[in-house]
C-alpha cells in the first residue's frame, strides 16, 4: 500500500483531489433531492451525502455543498422548509447523474431530465415517480459548518411511500429488492449484493 | 406503495422503528473508527455515518450518536484529537458488525473480535490491519446537533493508506476491486457491483 501524505494532497490537481478525497467515504447512499421554488420551477439534485440522524423523532440529514450544484435546491429548502428524498435506482442512474449539470436557472431538472414528477395530496415538494422509495421531509435545521460553509439540513420524515412488501417483520426494509442503488466517488454507480445479515452484536 | 405517516411511525415499537428509519437513507458506507483512550485502550466502532465534507481542505464527517455504542471511541476523539476511518470488506464484515457488542469499558474491540491494530509512523491512533482503505484523520471541529444530542465530528485527512494500483488517472479510487462494502439498515451487508460510470454532466 501507498500513504498519501498532505503534501502528496496538495499537489493533486483540483478535479483529481475531488475525485480522490470523493472515493475516500467509501460507498455511498444516491438519492435525488426534490425541491419546488417560490418561482414554482421543481429542481432536482443527486446527493450523496444522506445519512441517519436519528429514528425518534425520525431525522435525516443532506450536507449541501452551496458552490457546487444544488444551490438552487439549498434555497428552495430554506425558502419552503420542505423537501423529498427519492432512492436512485438502475433504471434512472443516468438521468439521476445529469442532474448534476448545471441548467438555466428557469428549467427544471425533471423536464431536462426526462424524470416525472409526482405530488402526494398533502406535501408541496415534488416526489420523483420513478423512485421506489420517496421521503418528504420538513426542514427542522440549517446548520453552518464553519469550517467550509457547507450546510447540513436536517429534516423530519413526514411521508414514506415504499412498497409495504420490502418492509419485514422486524422493520428492516429491503431496498437491494426494489433496486435501491449505490456510488462511489463522484461518477460511479453500483448495484448491491447482499452478503450477511447479522444478529444484534452481543458482547 | 404503501404511504406511511408520522402517525405510523409513532405507533411502531422502538426497534422497529429504528430498523425502519435506519433504512431509508439508502445503501450507507461500512467504516470502522479507530482510536485509542489515554487509558491505552484501543477502541474499535463500526458506523454507517461517515460522509464527504471538502476536498480542499481534505475533510470527512462522522456523526456520532453518544446513547448508542461508540461512546468510548467519541471520548478518544475528543481527548486524543485522532481516529482512523478503515473501510469494511467482506472478509472482516461478521468481525466489524461485532465491534457494535457492549464491550466492558477495559476490553479493546480489536481483540474482541479478532482484527488486528496497525500503526503507521506518524500516526498514534491505530489502523485496521485487515481493511485495504485506511484513512488518519485529525479532528479539526465537533458540532453537537441541537436536535437531538447527536456529534458531527469532522476531521482533516492527513494520511491515506491504499494500493495505488485502484487510483485512476483521473483521481478516482475503484473501492470495489479492494472488496469495499456497503450497509443497509442496522445489519445487513452487501458488496457491490459497477453498473456504469459517468462522464461529468454537461446541460
Amino acid at each position: 500500500m501507498k500513504c498519501y501524505t498532505p503534501s502528496d494532497l496538495g499537489q493533486m490537481d483540483k478535479f483529481y483531489r475531488a475525485n480522490f478525497v470523493n472515493s475516500l467515504s467509501g460507498v455511498k447512499s444516491a438519492n435525488l433531492v426534490g425541491t419546488k421554488g417560490r418561482n414554482g420551477i421543481e429542481n432536482l439534485a443527486i446527493v450523496s451525502s444522506v445519512f441517519h440522524i436519528g429514528a425518534n423523532p425520525p431525522l435525516m440529514g443532506v450536507l449541501m455543498r452551496p458552490h457546487t450544484v444544488p444551490r438552487d435546491s439549498l434555497q428552495n429548502m430554506k425558502e419552503t422548509g420542505l423537501f423529498t428524498l427519492n432512492h436512485v435506482n438502475s433504471s434512472i442512474a443516468q438521468a439521476a447523474h445529469q442532474t448534476s449539470a448545471r441548467y438555466p436557472e428557469d428549467e427544471s431538472e425533471f423536464s431536462a431530465t426526462g424524470l416525472t414528477p409526482f405530488y402526494s395530496h398533502e406535501f408541496k415538494a415534488p416526489y420523483v415517480q420513478e423512485s421506489h422509495l420517496r421521503i418528504g421531509l420538513e426542514v427542522q435545521d440549517i446548520q453552518k459548518l464553519d469550517i467550509n460553509q457547507t450546510e447540513l439540513v436536517i429534516g423530519q420524515i413526514v411521508e414514506v411511500f415504499v412498497d409495504e412488501n420490502i418492509v419485514s417483520t422486524t422493520g428492516y426494509l429491503d431496498i437491494e429488492a426494489i433496486d435501491t442503488i449505490g456510488v462511489t466517488g463522484l461518477d460511479s454507480y453500483h448495484k448491491i449484493q447482499r452478503i450477511a445479515q447479522y444478529e444484534y452484536a452481543k458482547a
